[in-house]
This record gives structure tokens, C-alpha cells and sequence, in this order.
């Protein structure tokens, strides 16, 4: 079986797995009990939090972790628009954000927001952006680093900086980064997801710039190394180890992985009605999605899985992958025949090459007994 | 060493460790995608809901999973409090509740809040409760089945008799009635963490009785099986399974229990200047509090801590061990020098020996040293 959806989820990798095991003999204990045991916990926590920050080179207090992403992404964009509240200006996001970063600020109360467009790559131009800064200025900017769907690179270098000069908060989204490209080191908060880099499933990361203006709006979204609810020391460890690993694999496997996905771009381009998507060289190495009109993307996952092959169809990130895909969308492409291929560092040229001869069998066959 | 703090924390059964190792190579994909991986997490998925279910005899559509305890008291006591938005009642609970459920409460936008209290073992006063709901009526009532530090159970069947009489929603904090003590099984939502029963840190359970009026207030209380962020199958596996065998050792193993907080109660009663808290009968069979005027909790616990024995202090349910306890303050005890026991189906009588011989060695220890 080649899995390649690797963008969706992967299993959570050696150092993590072995971090996770360790301190669920080690660190079970309540980390603010005064007994030995729940010393020993909160050192565990201490230290996982200080391999976190080192790895993506922050200082330790500007690490906060939520129960998920999503969490991570809604704590964010809330607490920076309330911080805020008093800047009568539009909340500032791209058209191809990840859907929590939409729903986030589509939900806040008595902010408006403005989406930026994207070209057919699905880049953002930043000299709209600089126009929409000075026009209007902005409550907060969000734009995320590599997009969920197509891996298309964003410039976040430059949009710092014209969010800097604007005096405005950048967030970045770099749930696609971290484990896969550079981490982003210019930003006022940035979000991300563990289980995205091959860490454990419920860790949101919210890396918080100290002076970035923040204010709880619930109970909920509380911060500090475990936000609200009891301490999970099991899942920190584990998204500590999780993290170097991947950041060294990331190091190592890139240019093998970059070499992969262009195999994959080239060879699907020139199968008879196969469209390669996404930016061809400003991308990251990891991702890649075709489109195929007239056929529905789950067909096509329905066929290669039957083949042994697993990707991923649809909007990729949203919570239905029947939904159509607001990226392609925003993009100005169909979105009706989408397949998303992710690939993971423990992804072999034979994984990809066998999703390259079952791709075209499966589409003769859907086509075979398709009216179209 | 004998570990006595398992109300705080206990080590993740047998059973839920097995399953989230299980589930960690066969359920980390991502369960909405259509490709065999995600279908096998997806079937992992159902079946562990359904057994959630099962064990708690509910319906399988009523059982909600969220971030962790507190979560799961947050979107209770908002989305019910929304629900019933219309109804210009205050909402009523107990003085001696958890302090996710005071803090969610205290929280309610436009909601009066009512708090009951108790008598010196910890009992709210039905007849009260009814006056109450008579006399105003009520948003919805929240009391506890098990109360977090003295072990003391409220009659929650009576409870839920007056609250179905006054058509008022009846919210019950049961995180230390499952797996410990019967389930409640007359409320209209029942709030949990799986860790508290021996499972995984990062799971709130929320059983909402199909026709409870509820309303989410945020994008992040969104229930369902899994909320809002990517869905944690391992996470899920492990509680259900960990609740499995939660459950069967609560059968085999309460009466032993019930003997061995017996033998702490009488013994600990015969010590000099040491009082023993909470209801004599209606109480739990895992929790002992005890009260040693003149001196502080925290010294209790280290001393107890160097002699091998570990027990909880201070205020045992709230973010920090050195707050004072809301809980003993309403039953109108000083809160100064508390100490509470927490035994689990692994604690045996060797265990309760060792704490029952070191207290009078500690206490001595303490008081040779004081200027009291």
C-alpha cells in the first residue's frame, strides 16, 4: 500500500511515539502537585517546552499550546482582534487560508473582514496588500505560509514586513511548514497543528511575539504552556521529540522530497486531461494536487485505494471532503476533480511510483463506465 | 512509594494503554477520508462511541467529546444557559462544585448565578433547592454527583426529581462518579475526564440527553464525536476502552475500597488535632479529606513526600495547590492545613499502612519544628 495523503494525517513518528510511551510511565502525574511524582512531571513539561521553543527559535514564554489547531487558529485571531478592538479597521486574511482561519474571523463580532484574491498559482500580490494597508489599515493580517491543498509558498518574508511597517499583527499559519520547509521567523503570532509534522493528534501550537497585542475572549481560550484543563504531559513530551525529528528530517529529506513531487507534477501533466495546480517552483516539496474535470475527485480516491493507493480528494482541509474547495475556487480552477497527494518523509520513490502507473488505470477505468 | 493522589491523576489503566497503542498503528489516519486507512479509523472511531455509550447507557448520538473536563463544563453551562436564553431565571449550583463549573458559570453573559449552600459534610439542602426553583425558577441547576475533595455525594436522583418537576435542565459534574461510584443516570447533561476513571489526559466527556435545550456559543464548543480540530481516534480508543475496564473494577473493587477510606477515616480521627471531612456514609469510596489546624497543607504533603507518600493539599481541584479551597470554606472549615487521600483500584491496604503510619510521624516531624 502507498500511502500518500500525508497532508491530511500521518502516524505519529518514532521520537514521538517513544517520547509519548516514556512519559506515560514517567509524567502521568498532576505537574502542580508538590509530591515527587508531580515534580517529576512538571520537569518533563519544563523541558518539552524549552525543546520546543529552541527548535523554532522563540523564547520559551512565547509558546502556548491549545487542544488542536483549530483551537490554536480561533485563540489567535479572536484574542488579537479583541485586543484590538479599538483599531476600526478590517481583519485582513487571504481567499486560500485554511477553513479555521476563515470560520475564526468570519465569526468575530463587530470586525469586518477582506479577503485577499490570488493569481492561478494561488499567490496573494503584495502590492495589493501594501494598497489595502495604507488604504485602510488592518485589525490584524493573516496569511498562512504553504497552502493546505496546492503547498503553494507565500512571500511571509515580505508580508512582515509590510504588516511591520504598517504597525499591524501578522499571523501566520505554518501548520504546512514546520517538519516540511523553513519555519517562518518573521511574525507576530504563528499557529500550527503537531499531528501536521508527524507529532500527536490534540496540539495546537500558538506562538504568541512578546508585546503582540492578545486578550483572552473566553475562559476557554486561556494561554500558558496548557491553556485551560488539565496538564497534558504525555502529548508535550511527545510533541517535543516529535518536532525535532521532524525538524531534522525536514533538513535531510527536502531535496528528495522536492525531487519527488516534481516527478509527480511532470508525469501527471502529461496524462491526457490531468491539470498540475499549485505555484511550479514557489511550493513545498511535500504536496502536490492534480485536477481532473468531468470526473469527481472521491471517484478517483475510490479507485486508487482499490489500486492501493491512498490520497486525498476534495477540499482537503475542511471537515467534508465532499465540500467543494474554496482554494481551487479562489484559485479560478474547477474544483469538482481534485486529488491532493502528500507525502511524508518515510514516502519511497516507490510509493510515488506506483501512484504514478495506477493513476492513469484508474482514470481509463472511471471513464470506461462514465457517460461523459 | 505509595501514591495516594489518584483524584488529581492516576497512570493510564491497562486497558486504555493498550488501545491507544493499538489504535496509534491502526486508527492515525484521518477518519473523513475515503481511502481504507481513514475508514479503518473511522470504524475505530464508531466503535469506540458506541461503546462510550454502552457503558454509560446512553444513546450513541448523546455522548459528546471534547478538549478536557473543563471544556466540557464550559460548553454545558453556556450552550444551555444560550439555549435558554429567554428564561430571566438565575442559574443555580452548589457552593462545593468544581471551579470549571463556578468559573463557567460566573462567566454567563446577562445570567444571575444562585449558589447553594452546604452543610459542614458538604450537602446541599433539597428543600432548598426546591424553594428555589419555586420561588425563581431556573436557567438550569448544576450540581455535582461526587464532590472533588471530601468525596461526599449529593442525592443527585433527588436533584433530578426536582429539576424534571420545575422543567429545568439538570447539569451534573460526574468526573468522580464514573468508574468510581454508580454512573448518574437521571440528568440532562453529564460532564466527565476520562483521566479521572484511569484514561487518557485530554478528553472531556458531555452526555446531552436527546431534547436538552443546548445552543454552542463559539466555533471551538461545536460537539459531535469530535468538536472542532482534527479528530483524535487513538485518544477516543483509549477511553473507551480505559472506561471498559474503569467500569468492571469499580464493581469488583468498591467495597475494598470503602474499607480502606474507613480505616484512613478512624484512624486519622484518633490523632491528635487532626479532623476528618466530608460525609461519614454518603460519600465515594476513593476520597478522604483531612484537616490539621496550624499547619499548612503544603509542609503536610512534602514531609509526607520525603517519608515516600504521596497526597494532594490546598485547593485540590483549582489551578494552583496553594489556593485556598472554596470547598471547605462553604462547609465552614479553615482551609489551612487540608489533605486529601485519593486511593485507586491499584491502591492496596500496604499503601494506606504506609500513610496511615508516616502521617503522626510527619505531623511530629512539623510541629518539633514550629514556633506554634
Amino acid at each position: 500500500m502507498a500511502y500518500l495523503d500525508a497532508g491530511s494525517s500521518q502516524r505519529l513518528n518514532e521520537a514521538g511515539r517513544h517520547a509519548l510511551e516514556q512519559a506515560l510511565d514517567q509524567g502521568w502525574a498532576d505537574p502542580v502537585r508538590l509530591h515527587s511524582q508531580g515534580r517529576k512531571s512538571a520537569l518533563l513539561a519544563e523541558q518539552s517546552i524549552s525543546t520546543i521553543a529552541q527548535v523554532l527559535k522563540v523564547q520559551r514564554d512565547e509558546v502556548h499550546i491549545l487542544p488542536s489547531g483549530t483551537h490554536a487558529a480561533h485563540a489567535a485571531i479572536a484574542g488579537t482582534a479583541y485586543a484590538r478592538r479599538r483599531v476600526d479597521s478590517p481583519a485582513i486574511i487571504s481567499a486560500v487560508e485554511h477553513s479555521c482561519v476563515i470560520n475564526a474571523t468570519a465569526a468575530l463580532s463587530q470586525c469586518q473582514s477582506l479577503q485577499l484574491g490570488v493569481d492561478q498559482f494561488g499567490l496573494i500580490d503584495p502590492e495589493e496588500l501594501e494598497a489595502t494597508l495604507r488604504e485602510s489599515g488592518a485589525r490584524f493580517v493573516a496569511v498562512q505560509s504553504v497552502n493546505q491543498e496546492t503547498g503553494t509558498t507565500q512571500d511571509v518574508q515580505a508580508i512582515a514586513q509590510l504588516c511591520s511597517a504598517a504597525e499591524v499583527p501578522y499571523i501566520v499559519d505554518a501548520s504546512h511548514s514546520i517538519g516540511h520547509e523553513q519555519t517562518p521567523q518573521s511574525f507576530d503570532a504563528l499557529i500550527a497543528s503537531a499531528h501536521k509534522w508527524g507529532g500527536p493528534v490534540g496540539v495546537g501550537l500558538l506562538i504568541l511575539r512578546t508585546g503582540t497585542p492578545w486578550h483572552p475572549t473566553s475562559l476557554t481560550q486561556t494561554l500558558g504552556v496548557f491553556g485551560q484543563g488539565f496538564p497534558n504531559v504525555p502529548v508535550l513530551a511527545a510533541t517535543a521529540a516529535s518536532l525535532v525529528q521532524a525538524d531534522q528530517e525536514h533538513r535531510s529529506n527536502r531535496d528528495r522530497l522536492m525531487t519527488l513531487t516534481e516527478k509527480i507534477r511532470a508525469h501527471a501533466a502529461t496524462l491526457d486531461g490531468v491539470e498540475v495546480l499549485g505555484h511550479p517552483t514557489q511550493r513545498a516539496a511535500h504536496l502536490v494536487t492534480i485536477n481532473v474535470p468531468l470526473i469527481a475527485g472521491d471517484v478517483i480516491v475510490e479507485h486508487l485505494d482499490r489500486l492501493g493507493v491512498a490520497v486525498a480528494s476534495g477540499s482537503a482541509c475542511s471537515s467534508s471532503p465532499l465540500d467543494p474547495s474554496h482554494v481551487l475556487l479562489a484559485m479560478g480552477i474547477q474544483t469538482y476533480g481534485n486529488v491532493r497527494v502528500g507525502l511524508s518523509h518515510t514516502t519511497t520513490e516507490a510509493d510515488v511510483d506506483e501512484f504514478l502507473s495506477c493513476l492513469p488505470r484508474a482514470l481509463e477505468a472511471i471513464r470506461a463506465t462514465s457517460a461523459y
